[in-house]
């Protein structure tokens, strides 16, 4: 299994991570950087910068750390900027945001302060819920004037910064619904679109645009269209730049695509689910509303399917009751709490029940996810890996695919997909857990 | 990564199914399969009966029935029969049991009734707890007797169900706790032990010498030695009996080995993790007591260290306070509540907190695990598989590894092994999720 | 304290209870009772049937029954009918409501099967989610003749069954919403739109009236205007008919009313209070409906307002978010589920949380609620006591109480009020539980 | 039911508290009344500062705070002091407590400082867990040279402080156990101990004789005998000192207690209950060991039995399976967990369950329990009310009652007594609820 030669990839450099917004996952993900890098506090839920990769047999006890394995950029090597719609620095966004406690904000306060958001590209009918005066806000003819403006913001940062390289994360709010349309299948419409204003092109996709246009990494953290359309895949094979997406697997639904694959795993079979969410944070006020609720939903139930395979398993899942509630719930702020009910059964079809119930917090289990998404969506790049990036399906609530597949949900068979893409890339053996050769056979 | 020739594997044939006890666990197996056998009820939690294997690409679809894809024997060529201290017959004891309704034993009565256990091996000190008088045991001057009884019995077994093979598993009760001596050592130090009735051999090991003597595959489904000592494993390797082991992985320990591997994916940290058990059957009540306890403890302890391992992450998991408590209480009956409270930690040390209540039921969760074992086993003897069965890991809570290496807890890398295995032994490509094929690099 | 004579209670005799609607609380109630009067079951979860009383001095160690205690009638003596839009006998209905296990269904059926319900009044505006072709259902000209229908059933049940007395029960689904209207003010208004058949007056209006009518009590298990017009206490007023409701409290109320005052006690503050359920009953599919949902919804937040007092207590209970829902979710059936989030604040401010899962039965809860208020509506009218009988608050989500008073929700009040109500009715002493005696001051 | 005249009570003085131990509690009590006297917070959780209480009729709307009621010292009045084996100021007392929040113990820093504890009466044979040295302990030749010592600590801080009043709250550990002994019975035989050091007279003994002898009010906080032993209550009644105890009914216990009478008041079955507790205090380790444990559970056992009376009801409660257990679980600190199930049964025996979780903080829930039992205790010294307390059951998990009656359980009767008493001290009618004024009978 072994491959003759590895991938040529090229050296990391100085690192740009530009997020499109400056809120509560941002904010939260700079000042964890900034922190680990005075050794604060140690990169916690971060895969690139904590986890090992075990090579070759169990016997011979390789475990580098990823980030020693493939060239990743260092820490120390990167840099923050971004896009919000508000002037407030990153100090006051993190403050607003309410997620660090004090004795965090006030030490990192100088180094935040720093972090000001440029002017944003927005669009009121695409975010309907959100209080305050919208006053850092790109100005400009047309679409495409704005999609120019924010490429020149990518050159004008990576000088200012010094920075080789750029990588564009999405952590802003979810976009209202929005179905694909004629403007968003071709490149040519596309940016047809852009310069008519077309009303059907979302602010997200332009920053998508912009990025894939410079052949910069862009990632999805929301869900929404935002670069999975036709014309910016297009856009992607042109370029070379590595997207991926949507939608970050945080809090309930990363516990459902770690206990789902493990009840499958057992052929125990499942009745129902039953999930519930109480969060007091702008997502859940956004999400309140049945109609934003109402795209969530269809991405959150989705899950269970692919995972569960109800067609090829019909005794077992074909009859399961899935139903998801998000509550909105001020006295909880960024404390999400996930409360689900499992209707099992097994052996002679006799039930059983499963109640999980997750004290999380949203912002900090999605920063390690956006910081691990830039690194490796940059290694992707230097690597000559164009377009979609489905080894980063792990990250997801919703991966992106190539046409023709279904999407991967099963966090274990995720994480296999990452390792042994790492392990390919570098010239390892893939890993399949045989082992024959311990016992002969 | 085809292999040139595919192993070869004699056909599956009548099967014998040799139960050690015919308790809770071993009639919920025999009614189980009954029903299934009449139309009355699917296998459900089986994954020999249930589960499907993916074979080449994901766009090949090919996706046979694990019984459809190895020789496995089909459940209509099962006969079963067993052992046990006391007289009552199949439906005699599961209704003492109860585990199942009474629909289902009214229904199955006059087969279980057929069910008669044979006179067991029996000693006082290795069972403290059992109430009622004993009276189905075997007299015989020394251990070796009842070992030549036992064998007698097999071929007696065999003879009358008309089975051309037989698998033996040990479904009965915890044995006390007891550590491995000079006289489990080597085959003829055990051998001299049976004549002399030492009395540092307990009965499941005769019965696991008396099957792997006869090359007969055996499973033992409890804690405690049984047949993981050297002198076994030596005849083991003489004769080519499989063997595997040991305790049978269900309830709260199935949960860890699906959560933990999930939590450790993403790098969360954990702080705390608390375990409490509540149950009434006779496992609840031997367990009730400290010393019986701390054998199982020990045992359900080692999984997180395995899976989370502190030594290669300190940072995450070198401070994880572990707890397992189980409490005696009957209102339950066979029905147990497993209760667990995670303390986690993410980006930058933030705390959160996962509880998980499992309302289970443990021979419904037990039953399909042994019927699974009884015929892997039998596939393994079948295809010259000898020795110690890694590849069933699968199955067990502490899975028995060949000397030098690390068991494996994650039931996620349980499964691939599982499944890479079978792939393997049917000469088709292993599985590693690369899928680089389809992104063109 | 002691009364000088105590009040003149008529004699119990054979008792007639009505229920509008033969459904699962119903059937439940009816099946449980007859299983109570052949010796199968204890009447459990039934004050009127189980419960002791104090009376006197704690150390005077007279404790009796309440049964012992006030002149209710016996269950031997009581007698059961009512209508139901379905044809169905008790025992099929019994059946369709899947509350009570095979064993008890098989051992009641010709009991139940005994039960044929008489023909409704029914008008689909009502009672929009019905499924199944509603054939016994009174024909009339006006609500009136209806009415006198009623009145007519009421005489001939007597009569056929030699009852001397009889109680109406409304055990039906919750009606759609309606607001007091001019035609509810007046019994001369009323009485004109039964015969006009304003469509403002729901059909339990008219059960109520024709019950009240004849002197009959009259108790409402649903929420819902019912009894509680003007028009209809008008009426209790003339013909002396004991009424009360509304909305029998089980489940997640009952636990509501039973915290709630246990942390008003110790002066805890709550910050949020988060309820939520999952039911698969006919019930929990109408509540899934937002606007029916908005009715109950209603009733069950102001449990909290009238116990906690926000407007006494403002820096404990007046920033207190409280949210409930309600959730189809077929798996359950009846059995329905209730998880409860409440987050509290003691001492300096220092939040704390409880979560409480309530795995319930709708129905089992309900009948000894039914089987109480029918036993205690029956004594008060025997007592004389007319109208509004604001000492059963005890069993209502929602307590009717006379203008100018507000209603009292903490269970234990409400407790106390029943018990010391029993003793002045007796002419025994009240209890304060001062018991300034042993301690001689 | 008014009373002619009402008792006499002397007017409130400043008042001095002195708490045993000078640990978690005793800190968070002194910290929270600073702080609500800079008014930085209120006093949540405490009955004296913030409930009222009801006079006369509903409609009256007389409902004044208890404290404007009844004369009590105002919090600007009291001042605190205490005794313990460690030299650490309040300070630094209740930083290591990890109870308070740094920006509370920053605040209260200069007034915490000045809190310095006197030498205690310490003897390691009651207290075996106690890390660190104890050096600031009393020396004397005898016992009651030490309960001199403890007099004289007494005078000199009523006279320093300028206090005309003091009151002894035990706040400290619990000490090992210990049974009844003849050394216990009689004054004359206790003083005679005092003299011989009697190894059978605990440390807390020693402070409740000092303090009752000089007929100062003294409650006990945590398990053990205490004052509740004859000689004690006979010197009590000698000096006319109230005393109270035993053990602050706080978190699992206080929740008990609260659930039971709901389900009792109902009629409810209870087939099991069984509660575990998870807790990383000094006291969570103290009670990880067996022994000390088995003392604990006996009194919080015995509270199911005096609520639910199995003797009255034993078809609803004699097969009660009622378990506690207590596990130490660092990764909490302060912050304890209690976990309840509750297997019940209803109408026709059908069997319900119920599952609490209390996420709690142990000294948060203690601290205003002991306000209100200082400020009440000397309220009933100044009212005359002599020897046990009982209408403070209230805040005990095991209230100590006179000899002959049984102790009251249920918060509500317990709440219903203590706000009587008030009633009664103030010459107002007692409440019954009874309100057959509204309704004409």
């Amino acid at each position: 299994m072994t491959r003759e030669k590895k991938i040529e990839i090229a050296p990391p450099a100085k690192l740009g991570i530009l997020t499109v917004g400056l809120g509560a996952v941002s904010t939260t993900l700079i000042a964890g950087v900034e922190a680990i890098r005075r050794g604060i506090c140690k990169p916690i839920g971060s895969v690139t910068q904590m986890a090992t990769i075990r090579l070759g047999k169990r016997t011979e006890e390789r475990n580098p750390l990823i980030k020693d394995f493939v060239p990743l950029s260092p820490l120390e090597d990167v840099r923050f900027g971004g896009w919000d719609v508000f002037h407030d620095d990153g100090y006051k966004a993190a403050e607003n945001a309410q997620v660090l406690g004090k004795e965090h904000l006030d030490e990192l306060r100088p180094y935040m302060e720093r972090i000001k958001p440029m002017a944003a590209v927005f669009d009121p009918r695409y975010v309907k819920k959100l209080k305050g005066e919208t006053t850092n806000v790109k100005q400009g003819k047309s679409l495409m004037d704005k999609a120019d403006a924010l490429m020149a913001d990518m050159d004008a940062f990576a000088d200012r910064e010094k920075c080789d390289r750029l990588v564009v994360v999405w952590c802003a709010s979810t976009e209202a619904f929005l179905e694909q349309k004629p403007v968003h299948k071709s490149l040519a419409d596309f940016e047809k679109g852009l310069k008519d204003s077309s009303p059907e092109i979302a602010p997200s996709m332009v920053y998508a645009y912009a990025a894939i246009k410079k052949g910069i990494p862009y990632a999805n953290g929301a869900p929404g269209l935002n670069c999975e359309i036709p014309a910016l895949q297009e856009l992607a094979d042109k370029t070379g730049a590595p997207i991926s997406g949507k939608d970050f697997k945080t809090g309930q639904t990363l516990m459902k695509t770690i206990i789902a694959p493990g009840l499958k795993a057992r052929m125990l079979g499942l009745g129902g689910w039953f999930s519930t969410n109480i969060l007091g944070n702008r997502d859940g006020e956004v999400l309140d509303d049945p109609e934003s609720f109402k795209t969530k939903e269809v991405s959150k139930l989705g899950v269970l399917d692919y995972i569960l395979q109800p067609e090829v398993y019909p005794e077992l899942y074909k009859n399961l009751y899935h139903k998801v509630r998000i509550n909105y719930y001020p006295p909880r702020g960024d404390a999400k709490e996930g409360w689900d009910n499992l209707d099992i059964f097994g052996w002679m079809g006799y039930p059983m029940q499963i109640k999980i119930d997750f004290l999380c917090r949203d912002s900090i289990l999605a920063a390690p996810v956006a910081l691990d998404l830039a690194l490796f969506m940059d290694l992707a790049a230097r690597a000559g890996l164009k377009g979609i990036q489905e080894w980063l399906s792990f990250y997801y609530k919703s991966p992106i695919v190539r046409e023709g597949l279904y999407p991967e949900h099963d966090l274990f068979i995720q994480q296999t997909k990452l390792k042994n893409t790492l392990r390919y890339l570098m010239g390892e053996d893939l890993i399949t857990h045989l082992g024959n050769e311990y016992y002969g056979f």
